[in-house]
This record gives C-alpha cells, structure tokens and sequence, in this order.
C-alpha cells in the first residue's frame, strides 16, 4: 500500500504466494483507485534478471548501500523502468551485486517499509504525496479534524 | 528503529508492555549510537494530556488529514516539541480533536511507519538522512556493493 500511495505501478511480493495479502492490496487498489499491479510467487532472483533482461534498473534499498541523497540524481536521470528492492529480515549477498544501485536510507537500521516510502518520496521529487488516483469508488477530502470520504461509486 | 534513524530523540510505545521490542529497540540504540529514549506502558490519552501540559504540540499522523506540503511549514515554524501519533489499526475519534494537526502523508491508505519515516524526513528539511550518532559502537561505511561496517567498541 506505500508502494501505490507513493506513485509505484506495481508491486512483486517474491518466494511466496500470500493470498491473503494479494487480496487485501487488490482490493485497495480497486477502491481508492489507480492501475496498481500486485504479483507473487515467482522467485526474487528470477524477478529481478527478467528486469535486467527488459533494460530495466535495479535499485537495492539497504542501510549498507549509498546515501540516498548523494545517489538519487543520478538514478533518477537514468534511463529504464526502476525496480525497487526492499528484503524482509537477512538478504542474499547475491542481491548487492545485482542491483545498479545499493541505497541507504539511512545507514541505520530501519523499517524496509518505511526505507521504500522514503525512497519514492525523493524519487518523484517529493511532488507525489498529493497525487489522486483515477478510477475510484472513494476518495479522502483533506480535513483539519475528523474524517471526509467521497463516495464516487456509480 | 524508524523514528530513531530519522531524528526523533525518542519514542513511546502505548497501551502496552512490549519488553521484547523494548529490547530491541534499546539494543540497536546503545549499538548504533544516539540518545534514543523508549517508553512503554502508558496509555495512549495519557501522554497526550502530559505533552500538552508541557506546552507540547501533538502532529497526529492519518490518511484522513490535510496535505504533508500543505501543513508541514506551519508545524516546523510553531513553538514546544512535537509528538508525533501513529495509530495501529482503528484509531479513536478523540484523537482528531486533541491533535493540534491531523496530517496526511498522502490521502490513501498506507503504512503508519512508512508515514513515520516520511513526515520525520520533511519536518527535518530532507537534511537528516546523512545524519551520524555520537557513542555508537558500530558505523556502516556506505558501499556501493556489500558491507562495510566499523567497529568502535572499546
């Protein structure tokens, strides 16, 4: 979900098959809008050398990688889709030679989640954090105290 | 992990007694370095109350409120320190009217910490991701591939 709110197209949820989490972010995506990919199953390594194949880049977010501000004008200048990778718990050493880019978010430890939201916030120049999305059956009205939906459903 | 890698001087976890991520978080602190204080166990309407008789301003953090680049230089260039809420899960009405902000890291739903992490890193000017903590016993060397860490224990 901080994936799509960010401004990614899609998301690869790789080595597993999580129903549950596919249908939970499918079904966001449904309702508040956009054209959010969700794929899982397939292998992290398999993802990634199809990326590569297709002239993709690959940007690892680790706290071990470069300084997220002395490496995001270079990446964003850079020509090829972006696949941004973020690892749950120990990381394949393999990982850091694959990707383009090993970015820190931070070099402290910190939640992935948070490090991909980060990162896209910068990638997209901090410009996308008031983006709507088409297509969708609610929207949020900015409120100073409580809480307005639009329902746009038909 | 989150608050503590993007400034903030510390962090109450509420309404509950989690000694193991207690543990945790305390354990990275001493390792990496800073002056991060974590608090457990008091309610959530209690610190609140505390803050603001101390003269703090409390930012709740909701995917219903207004636009981050809309509030965020009104909240920087106000007076007293700053509480940052994330709810999990359902969060309670009463929240809303004691915030002095409700803020929105985007309108769509989205991560509390990804939230977190990105309100943190606007409200400290995008400055503080480079940030180095005094009395830490390890220090990652940025690398563009692998892991370079230093060992400053005594």
């Amino acid at each position: 979900m901080t994936a799509r709110a960010l401004g990614a197209d899609g998301v690869f949820i790789s080595d597993v098959n999580d129903r549950e989490l596919l249908g939970t972010v499918t079904n966001v995506a449904k309702r508040f809008g956009g054209d959010f990919q969700v794929e899982s199953g397939k292998s992290w390594r398999s993802i990634i050398v199809d990326w590569k194949k297709r002239r993709g880049k690959v940007v690892h977010l680790t706290a071990y990688g470069m300084p997220l501000p002395k490496v995001i004008r270079e990446i964003r200048r850079s020509r090829g889709d972006k696949l941004i990778v973020v690892g749950a718990e120990k990381v394949p050493g393999e990982l850091y030679g694959l990707a383009d880019w090993n970015v820190a978010v931070t070099n402290q430890p910190i939640s992935e989640v948070s490090a991909l939201g980060i990162f896209l916030d910068w990638f997209f120049g901090h410009r996308r954090l008031e983006a709507t999305f088409r297509n969708a059956e609610l929207r949020i009205i900015p409120a100073k105290r409580g809480k307005r939906v639009l329902n746009l459903k038909p």
